[in-house]
């Protein structure tokens, strides 16, 4: 029967994308070649695209094309205002929904001592030269309130601290516990305008 | 900022997936290029080789590699029992879960006058031929509960009381107004297994 290689080899790699359960990728399998050839063929090459061009900014660390992305590439951005997440997923939440015109910092992760995540893992020492270079007045820390985000952005403001450095925290109107990337715009904007010293 | 050119064009590309919007691809997008690579690269060579491998069996209609789908080419496959199904997806949903030895005809697409749809779309001409040949003694309609599923099954009958076969119509086990290949295996091996004449 249709199970054939290349038909049950795609619903197999289907289930790569978070959400999509044997049930999905079968759906999603038959729509894409019996409806949709064009689009699933679109998919393949922005796929190949996107592994090819984007990899990881140079100084903040998110997802971009070339070796800076357009924030830090951008000479109207205020570098006095840095503000610290744990996934590009963030910033591009951010940059979206708030007016924030500062810079950011991506740790692509957060402190977890039992998983084996130290300041090295996050590569926090980029995090301590950028501060100790002067041009940083203002650390807006927008981790997730989880234990682990709650404790690197602890972490975090000592740093601040003993650069002499305004630490902020962003307000919360973001559901405790929950994560950034999946608030709507609108809260994430108040929450982000809100924000206050930590 | 990270709205970069592969990036906004790999979240627009993943909407062609049944039940993703621009929350679900945007958080795909990161999730890949973040996590999962590997399974990313996968992916979209699974769709190419899909998409260049798999087209429709001469003989039943449904998705395969090759000229033939293995029920077809199989000779073990009894080829009185004719069993005539909307979708690909549901010769894979009866096939799985169904001990149904027979063969299939795939309509991909019901009768449906008012979107254009009639006997000529639908191919039904290779079925009479098929039905003239004299092979069928039974046609099981498997099409969905709904009203253009009803007519279609309606006309189908017709066609086999003018060449004097048995046709029987699956139970109606499935809810009323569903899609059969959303029904789990149980339901739709017991509504198989107690189809009625029609
Ligand atoms: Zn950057
Ligand atoms: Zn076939």
């Amino acid at each position: 029967m249709p199970k054939t290689g290349a038909l049950s080899q795609l619903m197999q790699a289907l289930r790569c994308l978070p959400g999509v359960g044997p049930k999905s990728a079968q759906r999603m399998t038959f729509h894409l070649l019996q409806r949709d050839r064009r689009g699933a063929r679109n998919l393949a090459e922005s796929l190949l695209a996107a592994l090819e061009k984007i990899g990881h900014c140079i100084q903040c660390r998110t997802l971009t094309e070339g070796e800076l992305c357009r924030i830090c590439a951008n000479p109207g951005r205020d570098r006095t205002q840095l503000c610290v997440v744990e996934t590009p997923a963030e910033v591009y939440a951010i940059d979206q929904a708030t007016g924030f015109k500062g810079v950011f910092f991506v740790l692509n992760g957060r402190l977890s001592p039992l998983d084996g995540i130290g300041p090295n893992e996050l590569r926090l020492d980029l995090l301590e030269q950028r501060l100790a270079s002067g041009e940083v007045k203002e650390i807006i820390l927008a981790t997730n309130t989880t234990v682990e985000g709650e404790a690197t952005a602890h972490y975090i403001s000592e740093l601040a601290r003993q650069n002499g450095i305004r630490t902020t925290r962003i307000a919360y109107g973001v559901p405790f516990g929950g994560e950034l990337e999946y608030v709507d715009g609108a809260t994430l904007a108040h929450s982000f305008n809100g924000r206050k010293d930590y």
